[in-house]
């Protein structure tokens, strides 16, 4: 799956920013190819960027509308069905993060028949996958993981990627989850895959690169997590890191959706490198990555001080401190850029 | 997904009893079931039950015919199509364990359309799962795990059906492979669910039940095994397994399909506490089970009384000891039957 860009962002009439975060995370993080966003009349979130209607964004160039917002159960309200049938029409593609297939709507499904137009279902894999192999493959890889869902394991790999592109690494953010996959333009949603291929998808997902390529990608779940560790494990092995980025939100009680306890950070290592040296013996902890943004300055520093010196790895807040010392470290450990 | 009995078992044409194992394990365990099979000119397998017509079936009493046979590929060949057209005509539900799906073949979904038969294809699943949510269940469960694919993880779970039920305990078997779910009548192919619902299904596929009851969850795969550890582990959340029983093959030397060497049974007891304590932290092995139908006698003793001594743990072999000292030390442990 290739996503062509660039894009025109649909956001609906979604009643809030929320709604649209898949939106608002691809302009986070590639404004360069989000020409406009087009809402629906009452559509509460903003994108920030130009207003325009499909045949605007024709003419400036669009190739692809991103439906880039959900409603309530992920499904495709009825009213939305004539813009993306007037996107495909105008010789746009669409790509969706719904859980519903946009094939599965008869007038959508026709109008892509007629212009020959890509639909994509970011949330459904429509490539064959083999199942993994565990040969180590070449190229460096390093994974971000989780003590927890939802805590920081894409925007990490997305500000690393950034950071090691500016330190002058040949690094490439690599997609394991729908918004991942709008942002990366490539990538397969990891949890939407049939069980027996996640290790395989993965190793599709990062294929072997030159030596000193760095392929940073995106985690998933967690290994304590009860519903999902299942693809955290796949993940894992069929990434084969070198090396890993603990991602954590020290204000968080219980797991996302379930009764557990989050496990500590040293847990997550512990088993993240015990589970990881089966397709990678040099699998190894580089940094910590702490969403502080639910504590105060002081506080904030604090954690990271505390965290640095427990672990002795550097502990950072992607969004308050950048990633710099994770990147430091990366270079002190397998050398600078290429 | 529930099949409904009794068999008719279909053999097809294939050239051999490996591509009937699937009909022949059936046989093994639920001869009850299967009052017959059909197989057409050619046909090199022999289940040893009774060749019946669809007809002479029909009167017998059967109500699904199952499709029991593999060709090289596993999809479906031309010449099987009318034999299973003839069944649904008669009034007969058909099951199959081929990787192409039943109802793909137009004169096969027509002639279901056509007699309200169920068309069963046991490595498709079409029940909609929720994501685990690994909160304990009551009743006991036990999981077979491995330090490998196809070391006897289905056939020692059975093995301990049958003789904890002789032992007075309430028992079911709960599959989790297509083979195990003819054998039980119910059940998914774990490793055809979509990644995001592996624990999830296992929840379903071994419900909260009685206090006293034991489900004997069928494994998969093996933590160690880089291609699938990740159903491993999502099945090792979602069955929450109070006891597990090590399946190993002593002459392997390297794991299914890739180039890694197996694990030890203490790596895979220590790994599978490690782990599986999440959902149940009162987890512990009982006994190991050892493959030894490649050694002599002497030497089959020889390796289950050292690996009984190693781990201080019941040592047997299915099929060549029976699995009675593991449910005597299930009983010493949990109590006997209810």
């Amino acid at each position: 799956m290739e996503i062509v860009r660039p894009y025109l962002l649909f956001l609906g009439d979604v009643p809030d920013s929320l709604a649209a975060k898949t939106a608002l995370g691809i302009v986070d993080w590639r404004p360069e190819w989000c020409l406009g966003q087009l809402r629906l009349p009452g559509c509460k979130a903003d994108a920030g960027i130009p207003d325009m209607s499909i045949a605007e964004a024709k003419a400036a160039g669009v190739r692809t509308m991103i439906v880039g917002a959900v409603n309530a159960g992920g499904v495709l309200p009825d009213h939305w069905v004539a813009t993306i049938v007037e996107a495909l029409d105008a010789g746009l593609d669409v790509a969706s993060g719904l859980h519903s297939r946009l094939a599965d709507n008869p007038a959508i499904r026709d109008a892509a028949r007629r212009t020959g137009a890509a639909l994509h279902d970011v949330r459904h894999s429509s490539e064959r996958f083999a199942t993994g192999k565990g040969t180590k493959r070449p190229g460096m890889r390093l994974l971000t993981v989780g003590t927890d869902c939802s805590v920081g394991k894409k925007y990490t790999a997305l500000a690393l990627e950034k950071e090691m592109r500016a330190a002058g690494f040949d690094a490439d953010f690599r997609a394991t989850g729908q918004t991942g996959v709008f942002i990366s333009g490539r990538g397969v949603a990891i949890d939407a895959v049939v069980a027996d291929f996640i290790s395989g998808a993965v190793e599709w997902i990062a294929p072997a690169a030159d030596p000193s390529h760095w392929d940073l990608v995106e985690g998933q779940g967690s290994l304590f997590h009860p519903s999902f560790a299942g693809v955290s494990l796949g993940l894992l092995h069929g990434a084969q890191p070198d090396a890993f980025v603990v991602c954590h939100e020290p204000t968080r009680t219980h797991m996302r959706g379930v009764k557990h306890p989050l496990p500590s950070i040293r847990e997550v290592i512990d088993l993240t490198v015990a589970c990881g040296k089966l397709t990678n013996p040099a699998i190894r902890c580089v940094g910590i990555a702490i969403n502080t943004a639910s504590l105060g300055n002081d506080e904030a520093r604090d954690v990271l001080a505390r965290t640095t010196a427990e672990y002795d790895l550097p502990a950072v807040d992607p969004i308050r401190t950048g990633v710099a010392p994770i990147v430091a470290k990366i270079s002190s450990l397998f050398g600078s850029s290429g």
